[in-house]
């Protein structure tokens, strides 16, 4: 099944799909899914990020792959919804989207093996995963000025039951810009798969319900502009709109 | 006012000082302090942390100060309160605490200026910043496995209202353990100071209400293990008690 959370006449509302862009909210109402505001679909709590965790983007940014998940934190104000604006600071030069497979956990996971890793996701959902470039001083840990910026992870639309998604390590990746594909790959290229982040993270951390693990990006990233709209999208999960817009306006 | 978050006989209560080691609970209840759980006094939403913002600090570790501040972030599952155990894994050879202001954020925060930054300001409190040093791959930007261990940053006693201290930037900090004094400071000496700070992260992230600054530590930082008691202490702002235990036990 798959659930979202729509802001809608002054209320917060979960909502499910009702058909070709339609929504059901709880209360029974069906909507055309252009007529809400989406929010992200979890209000995450901690949310990890993965670094150069595709084998081809690895290699598109000339760096080895690395021995160990390269995790960073993301703070709370940097989420926003499906078919949401992200402001794009005017004095930077480059900034890329990153389409990311992004996990929900979903029970309390300490010192969990990969083979049981799946127990512990609640499900999925697709992240943009924006980079502000001009900032960045390695790839191994971006600072809080790439990676934290207000409006810059857009998540959704939907979270999507774990075993709606059979393997999610086989699922296409692809982002448009203004219609172009600009960024294709497939989850079984991660270096650090699924079970291995779980694995890796709850050896040395308690993961709670609602923490996020976005998983990383394949190669085939390009600068974007104001005006531009990006659309990343993974297949059975969702597909992930959003529209760049100048800031300051 | 001191604030406080109270865990007893199965609830969570507000709860404020009622004379030399007894609690009052928002039901009139008056308690030994030693009598009850500590929380910490936030849930904290975002946790920014700074590395190397002491001038003796930075020279204790022969690094020159940071040109901007060098700020990181925390993740939920690493807070615990006053009183608390915190875990010492048994395979790391140099566990230091690290005594720190923190600073708790009251209104919505953007762009804001240093000389209206403090209006900003909820209150503060004292944190223990422990850090697992075996795992440091740089001092500039500490990752997961050293500051984000699970019961690694204990934080408390109170929140006191920003109004209760009307010089933020002149409090002696101390650190002792096992009653020795291992560790002494003054907020004047910080690199960056809590203006400056909340102006630095105010002009590119919005801060929210519940948002902490964890300001960094001056200099004396000792190994420290299981059975210390290690009292991190901030004039006017309070003496937090914590106690290292052995992980696995």
């Amino acid at each position: 099944m798959k659930h979202a959370r729509i802001a809608f006449e002054g209320a917060i509302h979960a909502a499910t799909e009702a058909g070709p862009n339609l929504i059901r909210l709880a209360d029974g109402r069906i909507l055309a899914e252009d007529a809400v505001n989406w929010l992200p679909p979890i209000e995450p709590r901690t949310t990890f990020t993965l670094a150069i965790n595709y084998a081809d983007h690895a290699k598109e940014l000339s760096f080895k792959a690395p021995d160990e998940p390269l995790g960073f934190l993301k703070a709370a104000n940097t989420f926003v919804g499906h078919r949401s604006h992200t402001l794009r600071p005017a004095d930077v030069a480059f900034m890329h989207y990153e389409c990311e497979l992004a996990v929900v956990i979903g029970k309390t996971a300490r010192q969990v093996k990969r083979g049981q890793a799946y127990d512990y996701v609640a499900g999925y959902t697709v992240a943009n995963d924006y980079a502000l470039r001009d900032y960045l001083e390695n790839w191994y840990r971006p600072n809080l000025r790439v990676k934290s910026r207000d409006t810059c992870t857009p998540l959704g639309p939907w979270l999507v039951d774990r075993d709606d998604i059979p393997d999610p390590m086989n699922l296409n990746l692809r982002t448009t810009v203004n219609g172009v594909e600009t960024q294709r790959g497939n989850t079984r290229d991660m270096v650090f798969d699924v079970p291995a982040l779980i694995e890796y993270f709850s050896s040395f951390m308690t993961l709670s319900p609602g923490d996020l693990i976005l998983t990383g990006t394949p190669d085939g990233i390009v600068n974007v502009v104001p005006g531009d709209e990006v659309v990343t999208e993974i297949e059975g999960v969702g597909r992930l709109i959003n529209t760049l817009v100048p800031f300051p306006a």
